[in-house]
């Protein structure tokens, strides 16, 4: 394997279409934190898959689309080349595409806006990475999650651009216990597998396996730790009486699962301590997945991975060691 | 003009009480960017102008009385004497000024909160500078939108403070598209004029003609960029379909005039490459402005300038190079 | 009393048992800014006394417990150890404590929550300490605050988390003026002392007597400031016409209390500039309080020391010189 990504990576050095390749496929590796074109191949197959299933082919295109105009917008504004080729300028923007893709109607005019946003994310990300670096922190998926928050309340003023599927405007209401229903052995594992697979905004259980191979390549750490998340989110999420379908459908667990990556395999170095650390953060997304739900309901927009980013910012900032 | 300038200033400079309009007049000068007596003067008469048509002419009064207390704030801060002089503690006053004044019904209570409001402004100019300062980025109008934003919340829940003329408060529902009709020539090049004054929060197409006036006796380039915001902004709402009657109110175009100055003609040198990036944050801070209405749908408090504020933000923090 | 203070801190320095509940102490006398065990035990029997007389126990108790969880937290996350002596990781958990228990239906699972929320507040208190360190500027309540709105707003999506005494949901709607009545003297006599109580979210007058003793012992110039504090916010919401049952329940004045302590014998040295420094911040907090009540009217959930700590910070950032 190793073999195989160096003689890519000598490939890339001396063409400059395969480097713009390989750089989009980073940046669909970066959503899960892996800076590896394969993990992003195996990434961007698992969403097709997804998508297709779904009968919704072009939130696929859509984070294409978007990838590759955040990846131009890079270029253009002649970013730090390091970053560039690790695909930092392209996750946010490949999510901005799945994400305006999945809540808008197709149209002409949401396509142009896939475009837009995508190369917009490129500039909230120098501008958030900017901000936070003061206290040696990432930007994570801000970038996406302002940009597309932006883009799609922007939706009720414009009669151009539709939100068919955003979330339904309302009234905060406490959840009906009578939803919160026993959850079966195969609802438990399907809500662990499409927690995964909702980080990339699609709930389709088998495509999961492609994301954790996708993971696996480059850092079986993060592999196991996406598990970790995934099965202490659906365990949190039962035992507080979240709704069952939210759980079996993965969208509790999907901010978990990032969590659970960033602190316990990609910012820390595993070990007991950290493993703790890590569980707890999880645990937290879980709790702050439904406060942010919450936040949300008089908006009528998706909580994407607000939780994720608050939570892991906030178990970040603290610079602890635990070697 | 030059020499003009030259002498007022040796004026002021051996006159406190001429330092101290001075200073005003800068103040006022510096909503749109301009160190200049001359600009804020026109900029003055312009706003006054705009009031008195519409009946309101307590608005131009309360932006006074808020950039005098503003300013008499400011010293007996002792803030540094050099921001003071060039107007810096005083824009954002006179805008919490005219914003109070247009937001509330007049009464003594409403006089008493202008002139402390304004005094407010300089606290918060001096708290969001030192913060902004560490990325090298202004404050912009953050400290006008954070004191007025509290100030006329803080209505609903004080009976002598009445909001008599915010925004409803209501349900956040998506634009009718009817309400977004062909714009006529004449609504087009009214949208373009009213655009420039509601950076003032006054609807008045011929004082726009005295705020160019105000930019070019100091920044021609600057006076040509608000043009560029206006119709950039006019012409982006108009075709992804905003409501024809806000555009035609430069209710969609004050913020993208604000960027458009910002980012093209005042915190880079204008040039090809920023001309782009000037543009292109004009339009997204039109998107943004109908995002801005949306969020604050449920507070019923007007959105005023975070739209330019938070784009603006977003386009300075990178800290790109455009030469 | 020094003698005291200082033969019990040399028990402490020879025994962990005793250094232990030292440092808890502290933490709960550091609610009002008093590194000092015997303000903290004050403050602790006040609480005690007013949950009692209200019939909930348990809120004394959920204090308690989770002050415990954070102390020990603190311990595990090896924290620096001067802070942590200081009783500065303690407050903002024992303040979730006393939050939780105040706001949710007691049950099995809330106190499991108590636990967990005072654990996280620790987390939190390092993340926002180290990103307000950047400006030499503390975390005050900020990490109860952020902490306690997360977990409440979560109890909309998990049926075993019941918040009971939760605000009611609501559209905003401006006061009816036939609610601010005028105060009797006993109204704003007891408008004064429930304001004190209130930074812990009691209001029960008498013990209020005990907090200031508690804070007298460590310092004379906070007890005086915190009287200053609530006499100014009770006059101020008083004259701008609030609802008398607020005022009267202190509900208006507990952040404007905190605001004058902290600006004017916490963070500046007390003389005359600063006193009306001090009486300004306390009087736009209790603004401020109103505006954050109207804020907050949408989501449910309290708005706990939210007006202090915006005012405090927006007066601390400009890091101003009163000598």
């Amino acid at each position: 394997m190793k073999a195989l990504l160096a003689s890519w990576e000598d490939l890339c050095a001396s063409s400059r279409p395969l480097r713009f390749v390989d750089v989009n496929l980073r940046g669909i590796g970066q959503v899960m934190f892996q800076d590896n074109p394969l993990s992003g191949l195996l990434f961007f197959v698992a969403i097709g898959w997804g998508s297709y299933a779904a009968g919704v082919g072009q939130v696929a295109i859509g984070g294409l689309i978007a990838v590759l105009a955040a990846t131009s917008t890079a270029y253009w504004l002649r970013v730090d080349e390091d970053a560039l080729h690790a695909g930092l300028y392209g996750f946010n923007g490949y999510l901005v595409g799945l994400s305006l893709a999945t809540f808008m109607a197709p149209s002409t005019t949401m396509w142009v806006y896939v475009v837009f946003g995508g190369a917009i994310s490129v500039v909230v990300t120098l501008a958030i990475s900017n901000v936070f670096k003061t206290w040696n922190v990432p930007a994570l998926t801000a970038p996406f999650v302002l940009t597309a928050w932006l883009l799609l309340l922007a939706t009720n003023a414009f009669s151009k651009l539709e939100g068919g599927a955003l979330p339904p405007v309302g009234e905060i209401v406490p959840i009906d216990p009578a939803v919160a229903n026993p959850l079966q052995l195969g609802d438990f594992v399907s809500g662990v597998f499409t927690s995964i697979t909702q980080v990339f905004l699609k709930g389709h259980g088998p495509a999961a396996l492609l994301l954790l191979a996708g993971l696996a390549v480059n850092s079986p750490a993060c592999a196991a730790f996406a598990a970790v998340g995934a099965v202490a989110a659906v365990v949190t999420a039962h035992m507080l009486g979240a709704e069952s379908d939210l759980v079996t459908a993965g969208l509790i667990g999907f901010n978990p699962v990032l969590t659970a990556i960033a602190l316990g395999a990609v910012f820390n170095r595993p070990n007991a301590r950290v493993f703790v650390y890590a569980l707890v953060g999880a645990v937290l997304s879980a709790i702050v997945q439904g406060s942010m739900m919450t936040l949300m309901t008089p908006f009528g927009i998706p909580t994407l991975t607000a939780a994720f980013i608050l939570v892991t910012w906030l178990f970040l900032l603290p610079a602890q060691k635990f070697e």
